[in-house]
């Protein structure tokens, strides 16, 4: 076996069998295959695409090319997943919220790159927090307190981290056998049994349609269940960021403030969703309907905010923040975006959003950029809103006077006005079970 | 501008800008661009294909990436380009006839790899033979003797150096665009003016069928054209090596033995009809009639064969080779291989038979390797000849007797026999002109 003839194999569009596919996702682990020819491969994958049992098989051998864990801990593990969003921060708020329920959740997360953020940039904005622990700690803090968010270890799928990187330089992102191998080689590795996707459609998302996005959805779904997990995918919006808040320590306050009871909206509406079917697919709940009920009462008995807490001292962290949120980072410079003229806020470039607060130092622009925990912005208005002329769109949190104004400029040319009302941006487009896809209302 | 976005517009199958042609092309020749994304890219081409005007842009651009030779030469500088094959000579044969009768052959040639040959590394077997000259040596050699072969330098299309490597190993050789600008921006940026193609079609050719070597016949023709050179292409089949000599000095005398007269068959009938179409191109001739003439009286009257000793003294070789043979390089071990049964040879595995060869020493299997110029083998049957049992089908030349044995397996093994009589294998299918594509009876 060679991986010129596993090349020519996939150029010439045939599927590749499983030894095939063994092979070289072993040499991508060795370092045996080197990056050219990789990254030819992946791109003849974009292009030629694999059928569901080339996936399958790419998804376990990325899984099986490092360590398999297989956590003891009592109930089921569950794991979320989302492909990536703006002021995204369900984690933060389902998390506890799930644990408070029974449930254990057995997270692995990323940092943030591009315009997206990441939930451990996010953590690390709590003073004392630590995301790289041990298996076995993490393991015991799952088990003891129900919850906690670490970065994922360098044991696990180490063949998904060289194919990661070459496809974010090879402009191979964009496609579903990679992305779900991807996304589901790390959970199938890390001992998750139960997982919840979070598959995002809209402007920013990684498929360019609501229908690609489902389709990604339910390739997940089918593998994930051929492979032996309790597994749904949620089909969620991104037309605008999901909170208010874009910014790491800005994103940790907002998800207290939903845990606190303090604040409503779609992060909260979302997060119980998803919560849900975590809970649903933990067989912590049998419904939807009693799922919600068990997340509303932890909200709102406060025995959610309780097992944040308790997660953020398990890790290090002072969780004195979830009571003073001036223990949080604070940006010296707080000041309004205005509106320039009456309108109604009709369209939101998330992306372009996400990018402005990267720019500001909420995210990376190499990997080896450090992020500036205090900075980013609170949207006032969603799309919708009416807006008059000297209200405010939205409150920056910068650094300076030039990076606010920088900011101000990026954020003015993403957002759209128009003269009649436009309608709010949906949330949740559809559910994906093994046994189909059901639109949402 | 950045890779980036050219990976992309080249996967989303978007023909690229003549600027982004340039960046690429510039990167690859300064290093600027890593290989993974070359080859990522090479891959997206392969399989998204580029139109006329792309492919026009790739060739300027990259015979643009070095040095532009304007060589100072009385009369128009020819040169001819084969696309490959086994035991075909050519070269050695036309370019001391076609400078015999006038013309200016400006001859930069490649080393063998894989199952076919190289010039240079038939030129080699001369004792003393120089196929590296510095250009102005090589330039009046040309001028004053009417032919010279050397190795291409350096500095002409660096950009083709790095993308051809990286074509080897990522499966991505046979696209049209990347052979057509990997062919004529070397040309191109020799200087030949008028350019004669011999496009192989058959087992063992770089394109799949007929249809395919006439398509990238057409395609060079037709870019070569709109450079403004004078340029034609010829289509032969390559069913079965095209000389009986297979290897490094048996070439040589075989190319000899024609230049004496001593030999007829396929490999002269190639080699003159290639010579016409570079003295028609080059203006010494007008019609083919009057070239063959011309061709036929320099073989007759032994100047083509001076001419092979004046370049090959010019080079610094031993011209003596000329007038005796037994001066090339001889194996220790010459034995035939014989016909287990009876039949008519009705197939022959081109590929296999290179192959052979080149795992006898005759070839390279890694491009450090060095070469036995001595080893090969000579077939005594072609296509279509009726074959007892007991004939010799081919002599071997082996360095030793587990190399013949090996030659003979993998010879055997290579040539197919039937019942019936098997027609003979076409030698040239077409003629394509920027008029158009002429079939040959």
């Amino acid at each position: 076996m060679d991986i010129i003839t596993i090349l020519e194999n996939k150029k010439q569009r045939r599927a590749l069998t499983r030894e095939e596919i063994r092979f070289f996702v072993r040499g991508a682990a060795d370092l045996s295959i080197p990056d050219y020819q990789l990254s030819a491969l992946l791109m003849a994958i974009r292009l030629n695409g694999m059928d569901a049992r080339e996936t399958a098989d790419l998804t376990m051998a990325m899984a099986e090319s490092g360590d398999m864990l297989r956590p003891d801990i009592s109930g089921i593990p569950v794991d979320k997943h989302s492909t990536g969003g703006v002021g995204d921060t369900t984690t933060l708020v389902l998390a506890p919220l799930v644990a408070a329920c029974g449930g254990k959740v057995l997270k692995m997360s990323g940092r943030g790159l591009g315009h997206t953020g990441g939930t451990l940039d996010k953590l690390e904005s709590i003073p004392g927090m630590k995301v790289s622990l041990p298996e076995d700690e993490f393991i015991s803090i799952v088990d003891r307190i129900g919850c906690a968010v670490v970065s994922q270890s360098a044991q696990l799928a180490p063949a998904d981290k060289r194919l990661y990187a070459l496809r974010d330089v090879t402009a191979t992102v964009d496609s579903i056998p990679l992305i779900v191998s991807s996304i589901l080689s790390k959970k199938f590795a890390s001992g998750a049994q139960a997982i919840v996707l979070d598959v995002k459609a809209g402007s920013g998302a990684l498929m360019p349609s609501l229908e690609a996005s489902k389709e990604l959805a339910r390739a997940m779904v089918e593998i994930g269940h051929h492979a032996g997990r309790r597994i749904v995918a949620v089909v969620s919006g991104m037309e605008e960021p999901l909170g208010s808040h874009v910014g790491n320590a800005l994103e940790v306050k907002e998800a207290i403030d939903i845990l606190a009871g303090r604040a409503q909206g779609p992060l909260k509406h979302v997060s119980l969703f998803l919560g849900a079917q975590m809970l649903i697919a933990s067989q912590v709940a049998n419904t939807q309907e009693e799922a919600l009920a068990l997340l509303n009462g932890a909200l709102d008995s406060g025995r959610g905010l309780e097992k944040l807490k308790q997660m953020i001292s398990a890790q290090g962290g002072d969780s004195r923040v979830c009571d003073d949120l001036s223990l949080l980072p604070k940006a010296p410079l707080i000041r309004p975006v205005l509106a320039k003229e009456d309108g109604f806020l009709s369209h939101v470039n998330g992306t372009a959003l996400g990018l402005a607060a990267q720019r500001m130092g909420a995210g990376r622009v190499r990997k080896e950029d450090r992020i500036d925990p205090a900075v980013g912005f609170v949207m006032e208005k969603r799309i919708g809103d009416f807006v008059k002329a000297g209200d405010a769109l939205c409150m920056l949190h910068a650094r300076n006077e030039e990076s606010a104004k920088e900011a101000e400029e990026k954020i003015l040319s993403a957002l759209s006005f128009a003269k009649e009302p436009a309608p709010r941006a949906k949330l949740l487009y559809a559910l994906v079970t093994p046994d189909g896809v059901t639109d949402l209302p």
